[in-house]
């Protein structure tokens, strides 16, 4: 999407030798204009969803316009936790490991609010490794969902998020990939 | 706003003395028409923002769709860490205390975000003793930016944070104001 590809090339900060920092425009400030463009974008990719998951906190920005733009769908973005105690009576529990952050969180949907009936179109904002993905598709099985598929914003094609996602089956679409860094420049798809 | 209050008397429930929960469609499933229908009122309630300053999680949706409504403004979330270090060289940072989840998070945005040249509408989900947003407050005046406002989801009209954010002189609108509980259910103006 050449939006975001001319947006990265203008204000993306390379960080050492995989980081790509867009803080000022997708994950800390946001570009409302050109998050609505994305969720125009991913929107139109996707077919026959009935409701949008998501993960706090960076994805619920894509996921409110993705759903928007689908009509106002309903949304429901997953809570993530560092506590060690999974309780599973109310809600799906999963646990994502951020290679990223280095960290370990429970991620959690109520169980009102994810169905058999439900036809889930995941969207997060990152794609690198998958964890975050693969937490969202282990959610939607539990409670017995369809996914439609999955929207990424900025998917790292240099990670192994893709295969993993596309082994499981599930359709995968990203508004911009990035192939690799060279000499500290994105080189974007 | 009556959309807002019949949304509430259908489905919020009251847990304990003064707990309103609404997660079935404010702050874990979205209602994405409802919120597009507060984003709309809150932003008609002001004028002369540029950009919108809220904080994470759960007011990043209705950021969103107030910044959309006033022309697609750039919006702000301020993070939250419960670090206990302080680091003041490239972050405004301030201490916020939640009395409903009785935790103290240092509440921090990139100084690239915030300035003497920004007029700030202060948009958040919940108004209760006002901590989140004394300290949202605090951090626009530690970057000498103008406030047009605060604009509110759902107030809490029995606690004390309309009084203290008035006495700073600045002016609030919430979608509703919940003015007590009685028999278990709320009473809202």
């Amino acid at each position: 999407m050449q939006e975001i590809k001319d947006r990265i090339y203008k204000d993306g900060v390379v960080i050492g030798e995989n980081i790509l920092k867009v803080d000022s425009f997708i994950n800390h400030q946001i570009d409302t204009k050109l998050l609505d463009d994305i969720g125009a974008y991913l929107a139109s990719k996707f077919e026959g969803a009935t409701k949008i998951l998501t993960i706090e906190t960076s994805g619920i920005a894509f996921g409110i316009t993705v759903a928007n733009h689908l009509g106002f769908l309903p949304l429901v973005f997953a809570k993530k936790s560092s506590s060690k105690v999974l309780d599973k009576s109310n809600v799906y529990q999963t646990i994502v490991y951020s290679y990223t952050k280095e960290t370990t969180n429970i991620v959690s949907v109520d169980k009102r609010f994810l169905s058999k009936d439900d036809k889930v179109l995941i969207i997060d904002d990152f794609l690198a490794e998958g964890n975050a993905c693969l937490g969202l598709i282990d959610l939607c099985r539990q409670a017995g969902a369809e996914i439609v598929g999955i929207g990424i914003v900025i998917e790292k094609g240099f990670q192994h998020g893709r295969q993993k996602i596309l082994e499981q089956g599930i359709k995968l679409e990203s508004a911009v990939i990035v192939e690799s860094f060279k000499n500290g420049k994105p080189i974007l798809k």
